[in-house]
């Protein structure tokens, strides 16, 4: 039996924009949003139309949650954490440093309470958010000379934002904050030390091997990073219910897709970055225990002064113990021992 | 521009079955199918109508396959490794020992050629495939009595189909097929020794922990098995491309939200296990050796003698090599670190 259907000939053309926070030459993460727009189109018989908007086109990149909350656009593809500066809560919706993996990540919103607590916060900033990519685990960084300990830390001009730049900090590094664009000739000048971006595939495009060969891993302040899309939320419920559908199945598709790509180029990029000559290393043990102790340090100190904060870690915690009680045995288990058990 | 809107009022009313073969008490994995078709429904205003059955209503979950391919139903949820049988290449569209994790199978499908692959390969039995969710890696099963070395697999009775079940014969043991039903029991008299089903929350549900308190893990011969739906070729081409659009956006959908729930619930439920005093065991290092060791030759052996296994094992092993590269740093470096430096 099928239910009187909707009359679908009479639902409304609408036309949205989206302001992505990403340049079109990152076509694995701008990528996504334009996903979504097609498959939207596909699924409304080209009457719900989405147009992409590439990082300055409309707004900078980091301008992008600003652009949807006073309804310039309907939507953006974004991450959380470049608001960090409005509130370090918007930290969870991405990532923090030594926090949840991708998989753990997509577990947390989609199953542990994760969407409902961030869509819960966001409301004061007039949007809803789907999970929308996942980068995986970034890499540490490039670096002009290896640090060999945590001695090596002091002083050190690193290139990275946020609160993983505040963790640096605390560990005795400068940390520098650059756009894409400038971090190539600062390396270069030496004016800065060191520069962390994404991982071998997006790093590959900016050239940083050339100027510096030291590819650290692993990036301890980005585990999983999700990029979210944020719908103005009066625009959401203008919405036929068809097309709600329409647009909240793309983002799960365009999610799954996003880490599918990245987990399929970033293998073949790393090839060629050691054909380069990269070279690569682990971070020191004393720096990977300092970092993490600092981290936890940082958080309890936020959530004493900041209650959304504390609301939301106080889940989050909880979630990251029973979650690394289960990865570290079959998952992790397995990886490691074929990692360390090459078959040629 | 919004382009001429095809007239959805137009659009016939389809009604499709979808044969699972899971039981519904396995809801994570029973789920998926429930998932799509109520994805199509809302997203087609409730035109296309999607029945799913659980393993046994129409057929036996292990003929999933066959009552797609001769028509008894248009589509299915199931595993390719299911139909070794007709031909061992059905593994690499679930999982092989030793094989690639959720992410890398799901990169793999979706960015690496093995969509292509599969989908050719399954052209000889009317389907076409899509990815339609993973569990991650499994448990290695519950044990009466714990093994400590390869010593000790001569002579083992373990529940194990398929590959993995031939790997674990090559080491020694004599595995035995057994429905899920039927391994409590026998786990209970020690007519078996052993015996593997899925993961801490699954296996909860039926109860081993109560006969058989050993819980060994990796799960080495399924890393990260992929769910697959199957649609009959001659029905998928009958669809309006706006109902195959729907379809195939809920598949992806579906996909990350089951490893998303298996990865929110297995967690809680080993927490739970552990509190009901099963004792967990890491498989000994020349157990994994060997097993790794008799899989590949296995592999060797049957792509020297079968076309269809070679040509998709040769681009398979491939893909693999590439990948371990990548996941064995940042990936695997962090998470590592992370469980072995427990925050409380």
């Amino acid at each position: 039996g099928i239910s009187a259907p909707a009359i679908a000939a009479a639902e409304p053309s609408i036309q949205w924009r989206i302001t992505s926070s990403f340049p079109k030459s990152l076509e694995t993460i701008y990528g996504g949003a334009e996903q979504l727009a097609k498959r939207v189109s596909d699924l409304t018989d080209g009457k719900f139309q989405i147009k992409v908007h590439a990082a300055g086109e409309i707004v900078p990149g980091l301008q992008a949650l600003d652009a949807v909350q006073n309804g310039t656009v309907q939507a953006c593809h974004t991450c959380g954490y470049y608001y960090v500066g409005k509130n370090k809560t918007f930290a969870f919706d991405t990532a923090v440093p030594f926090g949840l993996s991708s998989r753990q990540q997509a577990a947390w919103m989609y199953y542990g309470g994760g969407l409902q607590l961030m869509r819960e916060f966001l409301r004061d900033y007039k949007v809803i958010s789907f999970y929308g990519g996942n980068t995986g685990t970034q890499m540490g960084g490039w670096f002009r000379n290896p640090v060999k300990s945590l001695a090596d830390v002091k002083g050190l001009k690193i290139r990275i934002p946020g609160i993983g730049g505040e963790v640096w900090s605390r560990l005795g590094a400068v940390p520098q904050t650059l756009a894409g664009g400038d971090i190539y000739p600062a390396l270069e000048k030496g004016t800065i030390d060191a520069a962390e971006w994404v991982g071998p595939y997006d790093d590959e495009k900016l050239g940083f091997y050339k100027v510096a060969k030291n590819y650290f891993y692993p990036g301890w302040w980005e585990p999983g990073p999700q990029i979210s899309f944020y719908v103005n939320l009066e625009e959401w419920a203008k919405l036929p219910k068809s097309y709600q559908a329409a647009f909240e199945v793309a983002t799960a598709e365009a999610a799954i897709a996003m880490q599918a790509e990245y987990d399929a180029k970033n293998p073949q990029a790393l090839v060629r970055l050691l054909q380069a000559g990269v070279k690569l290393h682990k971070y020191p043990a004393d720096i990977m225990k300092a970092a993490q102790k600092a981290t936890f340090e940082l958080y309890e100190e936020e959530a004493a002064k900041n209650a959304s904060f504390k609301k939301v870690y106080t889940e989050w915690k909880k979630f990251r113990g029973i979650e690394q009680g289960w990865f570290s045995l079959a998952e992790s288990g397995l990886e490691s021992f074929m990692y360390a058990n090459r078959v040629k």
